[in-house]
């Protein structure tokens, strides 16, 4: 069956049933789908101009009669059953956005697991018939300066079988590959000096890899995508749904997740002219279920108490087994867990901050803040972690004019005399990120358009001034305030935040506060007792400090002592990558970083009740 | 095209092309082929009765004029371009031997490899979060008593994956494979006491597989089939001149192996009703080329100086990745080497008759007769081995009417007033074996008709008893003997040893003998400081000590000294299988045993021409 989607004139063919979602992937038209492509968040709307069958249970509930006369449809619902031509508005697509791929890495000295060494050996003779694998194994242990002998160094059937030819071709001289005291593999020539891995930090939303230099630890090039699982779901909760819910559920979401290391290592090996085949290793990175998803390891029960991971090790798995496309002898490494909801990517963290060292007596917290924030507190010689359920408010979803981080999106806005607002690329705003939400949500809360509870009060209730007064407008049963009027929007209609969208903020910035003081209280200390905040992710780093703590989203402290880390889980990554003893340390981490439980605790139900909450108003304060 | 062979009357259909050994191995009809198929040994002899094509270069030189107009000709020069029918006489084909399966053991107490243990994992609970992986490996831990935790428990990705399901299903409780300190898969229900391997001697032409209990080390049943390799030639150096000159040589005699393994697995499963998924290993003892040709690694080198192997290491592969049909996660391990022409087998054999250790000063020969004679050598606190060349003499290759240890063979020769022999079954005899050919030759030698030098003396030339003068005839060159009379052999044809038979067996025991004698001076020793003759191997244990000594093949000892010791290869390589520390044992034997090579030493070359000759008759000695 033939689908058009207009305006761009894409044609594609799809067998009869395919749903338009499903079309419009094939055709590179990527739609929001927050639900998971279930019919309930209506983000995936379109007009089908020609060729519309009749709405869906769920079109009859997200649209009036008029738009359905119009042919408006959600794109996941509607499954295509003859020639159909269809036009994908700007706001239902998932649009390209700012991913932060550096961060700062603690220091660190590279000793990769993979390294090459080029050996010279020599021929056997009737004085000396000593088999050919151990004089090659008494060239490796020469040229790495051991004195322990051979006994140690390993390899395996499948490389002892291209021995043969390797010694008969190359006369004996040629590089030899070796992944930790195993012998992985023969290169011809001497290659000894191209050594690369990729070290990929897996977000639910954004996926980051770094190209890296074995031989010195230093990163090379970045490249970033977005996560292609957002078509299941944007949080996690909606993917480990799919899992349950769908027998190739976990297929699914792996072959997304590898596909989309694939694009990124053919881009890094395309800018940078390395081939592929000398990428021996990937490290990733990611929250527990990001890893256990990569590794094809079923975590569906993740959803439910008591979120037991299936695995908190690190894994180790064979990159051709695993379809990843960099030497197909070279080995992908999976972060170790912590917990059910604190993953590899917080061991990145916790690795980059250096947290688990440093004088024991200072006071540290880093912050992940994402679709779940994830938080870890250092004092007194311990370190506890705990992990919460922010939701993707920040991310721009489960807002009504929400979105991501992208071209237009409205990324700073001060209230002075008028509303001031900035957006990404200088566009005409088409919506609000999370910074924007933040600031936007700060600035009423200062002025008194919210009050302390998180109410947008009526326009008479108290003094406002004028240009925010006439902004506040009624929706019946709540008020919504007008950040952008039609005629500046990118589409004539302006941009609003609801009573609902201050909600979701007070929810996620709750969950993330109430999180904080409960791991500070375990370790008798109080906000006031922090010494340094490190601020990590995409979306901690364009955070306004006195915004974030306008909110409450940071405890009220010294603007000083709030660091920027940048994406630190991909600078862990990269020491994973780059670093033998960083592994050993990361399996430290994992086991010895306390992971505190939040779910069912009444202090934290209690934290949470009055976190949500706004600071006073600014003269309250 | 359509072949039928007689007098069975099977039909197989083959392309145009074949040759007929190869339909005729389709038709389960397999031909002797000594010289690998290459038209020299003319063993291949059939009649083609109808269908016949012109004779080839080989046939002409093979076949009378007579002989060709019958239409004899060799099945694997002559290739199919019609329907043909073709008969088969019994003296072309292979027949099914005897092959010793049993061998004694050193003691020693298993301790396996792979193991089972049922397990019950708690629950996951809020306050106990631990990855089920840990959970799991906690169980694991306290049920093998180990206290160091669980650190050094490992698993692999693949049987990660399958924990999920296992757990969801079976509430928790069921038995894990443990393969070393990895945890190898799982098992619905308490199946710990099904826990089995197959030890397997892959000799050059027999191959000899014992299911052994892993929980006991103990041997549940033997079976054995010929090495279909043979049908490539029927000594090491025609397979390794197969995989030298022939591209799918190495890939054409691992498939001949591995299938050979699975039909003995097969047949020990169906006698046993051992399901295959419970042999968790097998252990592969075999000398240097067998054990690369079933790792699958080019050995052709081996053929020519300095005779140095690939691997002299333990290799070990996943069982479903070599094709051998045990559990597919199962493992094989093939023995390490200690040269290029002393393999694996020659390491059970020292692992079963112990000779690394016991009384360092009483000097112990452990001698394993083959195509290859292995010796080894034990004595003041040394161990020493070497090959000889023995070449298949006594397994009936190369003696004009030589024949496997197979129904009609004769086996024992003994000249009184007449000459007495008997065969194999109390069949009418067929040819002789190897055990026959040293008594005929031994009997020879005491009674004179053959001199020191190995000449077949003229019948008048000495004093003979008349039973014995005539049977000596002239053959124009040369002299023969008459062994068995046309009238009493299965086909109406006299039975005969040549002149030249007796240089052939010359040849093998000298080598034997000349490798013995170099090993003694070695560590400054004689015959006569010997303690102790270990004989192993199916041709060892029926040699009669007394015919051996008569050729030379033994020095002249105390029979008291010369034991035999089975299949002490096969004892060796159920010891592998059943007890790690018998591993580590390999590896010390592997590397500590001292090679000693005897090509191009000229006191080997003295001893050789010294050790050709014959004791002195039986008036001399």
């Amino acid at each position: 069956m033939k689908v058009i989607f207009e305006p761009e004139g894409r044609r594609v063919e799809v067998p009869s049933g395919t749903s338009i979602l499903g079309a419009a992937a094939k055709a590179d038209i990527i739609f929001e789908t927050p639900c998971g492509g279930k019919g309930h968040c209506g983000k995936c709307r379109m007009q089908v101009i020609s060729g519309a069958g009749e709405p869906t249970a769920a079109d009859l509930k997200i649209f009036s009669k008029a738009q359905l006369q119009a042919g408006m449809r959600l794109a996941c619902q509607n499954r295509i059953s003859g020639a159909v031509v269809v036009s994908v508005p700007d706001e239902a697509r998932f649009f390209g956005q700012t991913i932060l791929t550096d961060g700062i890495a603690a220091s660190f000295s590279a000793n990769a697991a993979f390294r090459k060494l080029h050996v010279t050996i020599p021929h056997a003779t009737l004085e000396d018939q000593t088999s050919d694998l151990d004089r090659l194994k008494r060239a490796v242990a020469a040229g790495l300066g051991r004195s322990d002998g051979i006994g140690g160094i390993g390899i395996r059937l499948q490389t002892v079988r291209t021995l043969p030819a390797m010694l008969h071709e190359h006369a004996n001289a040629f590089t030899v590959v070796l992944h930790g005291d195993e012998i992985a593999g023969f290169e011809a020539g001497d290659t000894a000096s191209a050594c690369y891995g990729v070290a990929a930090d897996i977000g639910t939303t954004t996926v980051v890899g770094l190209l890296v230099d074995l031989n010195t630890g230093k990163q090379v090039l970045a490249a970033s995508r977005i996560n292609p699982q957002v078509a299941r779901g944007d949080d996690v909760i909606s993917r480990l749904t799919f899992i349950r819910e769908d027998p190739g559920g976990l297929k699914d979401l792996q072959d997304r997740i590898v596909g989309c290391l694939n694009e990124i290592i053919a881009e890094l090996c395309k800018k940078t002219g390395v081939p592929r085949d000398h990428i021996y290793e990937l490290t990733a990175v990611g929250n527990t279920t990001m890893s256990h998803i990569l590794a094809g390891v079923n975590c569906g029960k993740l959803a439910e108490a008591p979120f037991a991971a299936v695995v908190r090790d690190a894994m180790n798995v064979n990159a051709h087994d695993l379809g990843v496309h960099i030497n197909p002898r070279g080995n992908v490494y999976i972060s170790p867990n912590i917990a059910g909801f604190v993953g590899g990517d917080t061991v990145g963290m916790i690795l980059a901050t250096n947290l688990m060292h440093g004088d024991p007596q200072r006071v540290r917290l880093a912050i992940d803040i994402g679709t779940n924030g994830e938080l870890v507190l250092a004092a007194n010689g311990q370190v506890i972690s705990c992990s919460t359920a922010a939701g993707p408010a920040f991310e721009g979803a489960r807002i009504k004019q929400g979105m991501r981080a992208a071209h237009g999106a409205i990324d700073k806005v001060v209230f002075n005399d008028a509303i001031d607002v900035s957006t990404i690329g200088n566009a005409p705003p088409r919506g609000i990120c999370g910074t924007g939400l933040i600031d936007s949500v700060a600035e009423m809360v200062r002025t008194g358009v919210v009050d302390y509870t998180g109410r947008i009060i009526d326009p008479d209730e108290a003094p406002l001034p004028d240009f925010l007064r006439r902004r506040i407008v009624s929706n019946g049963d709540s008020n919504e305030f007008v950040l952008v009027d039609g005629e500046k929007s990118h589409n004539g209609q302006p941009i609003l935040l609801t009573q609902r969208d201050v909600r979701e903020v007070q929810l996620a910035k709750g969950a993330m506060r109430a999180g904080m003081e409960i791991l500070l209280s375990e370790l008798g200390l109080t906000a006031q007792d922090i010494d340094e905040v490190y601020l990590a992710g995409a979306f901690g780093n364009f955070i306004r400090k006195h915004m974030a703590k306008g909110i409450g989203l940071l405890p009220d402290i010294d603007s000083e002592k709030i660091k920027f880390v940048g994406n630190a889980a991909g600078a862990g990554a990269r020491m994973l990558l780059a670093s033998k003893n960083c592994r050993a340390e990361a399996e430290r981490i994992s086991t010895n970083v306390r992971y505190v439980e939040l779910a069912g605790r009444p202090d934290f139900q209690q934290a949470f009740m009055t976190s949500m909450l706004f600071p006073g108003t600014n003269e309250q304060r």
